[in-house]
């Protein structure tokens, strides 16, 4: 029997830092005990190994590209899906895959011939998926996650500022070597710390400077794409007019198409000064406004954040108590934004200024940038005591953003009290656009148990009431295990063109089968 | 016997102004004559009508929206592409069209069921193609143009800053709705006055302030397709992470995989101001140079265009002689710049200033605005003496654009040698990128005949060296009927996926047969 650590994110060790008074106001409203009912960890059997496989792989890596330890092929089988979190907690059975590989670049080609006719590939890239993308489906005998930890390549054209990066490189790995020479990409999600090129791609990833720099699809020159039906070659060119290409088709195929090997993509120079501006808007709606107001007049500050007046309530319990934050409270109230008060944080390399808002000048977003990884380490202590926080975004246009946000709000309420059970929801606005913006929400809900159906449902009604008002299906999470029905829906006809194009490249459907159904 | 006008461009009436050295001085070079041989007029028969493709039309349309008229039939049979000219300057037989057609978009899909054994359906913008991409194959028994003029729904959302437009919609009359509303949608092709919003589409075109807006494809929120596999539309939201749409597929598509009939696309207000400035550089080399490193660090003017040593010198000499001038070519001979000088010209809403080039003010830079879509019009002139120009554009990044400029010149000059005509290449720098630049080459040559056939030789010789040095095979022209080859070599294994999906979306080649070979 062994017992693996998982609790949501990062670093065993590592807390969340926040005032006492944030988790105690969150137990008391979802009637969460005070004291830990989990210290995060997980038991599970030592695995078997499988000979048969272990004779397949050989044929196409050396022993050290393979493994069957029980602790990798744990890791390698649950992402940083709440449904994953859900199950652990309750320390349910799950799915885990037969064997990790590591292989290069030119080994695929022989993993694609060797397992054709045995196990699904689900390609690994830093595991941070929310959406159950890199869980084994178990539609095929086996099942194999293909870690791209070996994809590692690295170059940087400065002359014609073009990086080609290999999938496996991680965030830090990639920017620490960039900000040697003065560059930067530019992609920077809350998973930075572990997430990959490959699966940036995959998932057509957004970074919190993406009003800035794009999502990953703004980014790319070109990819390298290997898949059962050969390996796809972008030409690295500026644009192009001659029909579509891999990386218009790969980009958000999430491991059903091929396996991204390696990208070309645009690099810029680091910003020299950054200015940090922080505003309290009356609500939600108020701040909604300015942000249009702004994002339409075609301004587009590189971070740009609002969050609701719940999130912000939230976000100033955080805030340890002493003199300064007593003095701005009290500064808050007397402009009469303390309570629902809707808190907006923009970063820019120019001294950007809104209006209609409360100035609080430059510290709450100096410090959101400062902990701009950390928030999910808030989960781990929620998860110890309980709680379940799931995140589900979308995108929508400017005209639209009111309907969808209260529609979401009233379905969930709805949906807990059908349940019996207690929960909220939360909301900000960011990666915002000309033509509208996305939207972020996060709810947490309390159960003692069942936490796996009571989530399904809440995810549902939330998503249903976001398709029903116009929303994406996801701005830049992904589909993933999760989305399947929904999907389907959402796409309509045109989930046939991806089916064609699913057919020709992985006609044995041996990659990743759990996300395209 | 009909004569038809069929020279280039526009209004028959309209001249293009220029000092008449200009001409003199590229007839003398090319040794063609000074007196004009073709009148720009094409001799045609009354064309049949064949009443069995009529009573078929007739099964989805009224009769007002299908015409079998010699005329319209002979002029959406003709794109804008050399090939096309050399052959009707030589009085040469080409190919016309049974029929041209009007549909309204919910006609689309009787027309495809009725003619799906019996006919090639080519959609018809505004015939504005340079690459053939308007003409009848002949592969199958008829051939039916379809004018997409009916599709012409028009509507804002100034809330989101969304314009639906109808495919056939022209640029003046959807940027004059727009002006009146301060806003733009920023796509100004040359073609801009002809061309329409499927076409633009289409062939994924680039206006000549890409620089700010992006090409037609960055400006797409989502588009509606009609095929014969069915209607396709996107879900119009700012951005989705859930594998490929629709959009990215047909973008550059050229009538080959459905009908757009529709798009939803991105507004901006329209700048307050506009700042023009003007350069000469030391040769094409430094002026690169200058465009590389102003991109490169992040600032892009909304128009920067570079012109090389030849294109330089021509335009010189177009300017009309005066006091003015001569004391300008003082100016610029003082500063060595008069020979071998290389003019660029900058416009943007911001006070840009370049360094390195001897500034000429802002009147080259304000003169190429009033005039940006006249060019065409001197094409009208040299053909009528015999000389055909053609346009190859591609794009590259920064550190391949030496090489490219070099080889593309040489292979040009050998071909020439080999064919023993006379003819010159120029070349300019416009659509830039953080990465690099696209490079539109124009060459002309004169010759008494044949001249379809050394047309064919040059335009190889021209392309193939680009594709050799690392360029794209168009950087917003596109494939058309003329590049059929070449792109399959390009596209390599990629091929294979186009085709995947045009035999999905296409079973019966009906749509555009010319195009995807
Ligand atoms: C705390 C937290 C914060 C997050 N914040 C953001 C955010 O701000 N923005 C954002 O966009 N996302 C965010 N995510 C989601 C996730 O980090 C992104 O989807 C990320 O792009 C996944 O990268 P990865 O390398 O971890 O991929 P994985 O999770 O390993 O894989 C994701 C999917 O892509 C496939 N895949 C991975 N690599 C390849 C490859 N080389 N070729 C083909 N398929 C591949 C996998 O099979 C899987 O389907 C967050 C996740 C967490 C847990
Ligand atoms: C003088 C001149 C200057 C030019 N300058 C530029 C320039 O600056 N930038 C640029 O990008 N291009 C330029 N072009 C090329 C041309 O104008 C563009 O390709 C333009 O986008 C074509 O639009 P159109 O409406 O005329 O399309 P057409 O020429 O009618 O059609 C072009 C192709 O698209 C297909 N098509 C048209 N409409 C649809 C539809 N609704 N659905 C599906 N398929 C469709 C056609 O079948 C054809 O294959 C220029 C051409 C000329 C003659």
């Amino acid at each position: 029997m062994q017992h693996r650590y998982y609790c949501l994110w990062g670093d065993e060790g590592k807390k969340f830092e926040s005032n006492p008074l944030l988790f105690k106001e969150i137990y008391r409203e979802l009637g969460a005990p005070e004291s830990e009912i989990w210290d995060g960890y997980y038991s599970l059997q030592e695995l078997n190994i499988d000979e048969n496989l272990r004779s397949i792989l050989r044929r196409c890596l050396p022993d050290e590209r393979i493994s069957f330890d029980t602790g990798e092929r744990f890791y390698h089988s649950v992402g940083r899906g709440s449904m994953e979190y859900a199950r652990l907690l309750e320390n349910e059975r799950i799915r885990i895959v037969d064997a990790v590989i590591y292989p290069r670049e030119e080994e695929i080609e022989c993993i694609f011939r060797e397992l054709k006719d045995v196990a699904e590939i689900i390609t690994y890239g830093g595991g941070t998926s929310v959406t159950g993308g890199i869980i084994p489906s178990g539609k095929r005998r086996y099942a194999v996650s293909l870690d791209t930890r070996n994809l590692d390549f690295f170059r940087v054209d400065e002359r014609s500022m073009v990086l080609e990066a290999g999938a496996g490189i991680r965030g830090p790995d990639l920017e620490d070597m960039l900000e040697k020479k003065g560059l930067t990409l530019g992609n920077f999600p809350e998973s930075f710390l572990y997430s990959t090129v490959g699966g940036w791609i995959a998932t057509n990833a957004a970074g919190q400077e993406s009003n800035r720099y794009g999502k990953i699809k703004d980014m790319l020159l070109g990819i390298k794409m290997v898949s059962p039906a050969g390996t796809f070659t972008d030409h690295v060119v500026p644009a192009e007019s001659a029909f579509f290409r891999v990386s218009d088709i790969a980009t958000g195929s999430e491991g059903a198409f091929g396996i991204i090997t390696r990208a070309w993509l645009k690099l810029h120079k680091r910003p020299e000064k950054l200015y940090f501006r922080s505003y309290m808007y009356r609500g939600f709606s108020e701040g909604i406004e300015a942000l249009r107001r702004l994002f339409t007049s075609g301004r587009s500050p590189m971070v740009s954040r609002l969050s609701d007046e719940r999130e912000t309530f939230l976000s100033l319990l955080a805030i340890r108590e002493s003199l300064a934050t007593g003095i701005f409270k009290f500064y808050l109230k007397s402009r009469g934004v303390l309570e629902n008060g809707s808190l907006m944080i923009i970063v820019d390399d120019r001294n950007i200024s809104l209006d209609g808002g409360v100035s609080l000048g430059s510290m709450p977003s100096r410090y959101w940038m400062k902990t701009r990884y950390d928030r999910p380490y808030m989960y781990n202590e929620l998860l110890k005591h309980g709680i379940v926080a799931e995140t589900i975004e979308t995108s929508v246009t400017w005209g639209e953003v009111e309907r969808l946000y209260s529609n979401v709000k009233k379905s969930f309420q709805d949906a807990l009290n059908d349940l019996r059970i207690n929960g909220t929801i939360m909301c900000h606005a960011s990666h915002e656009y000309v033509s509208g913006t996305a939207l972020y929400f996060t709810f947490l809900f309390y159960a003692e148990n069942e936490r796996e159906r009571y989530l399904k449902i809440l995810r549902r009604s939330v998503m249903n009431s976001i398709l029903e008002s116009g929303g994406s299906i996801s701005h830049h999470h992904g589909i993933g295990t999760y989305l399947g029905d929904e999907f389907m829906k959402y796409k309509g006809k045109q989930y046939e063109m991806i089916r064609i194009l699913k057919n020709y490249l992985d006609p044995d459907n041996m990659l990743n089968p759990g996300v395209l159904q």
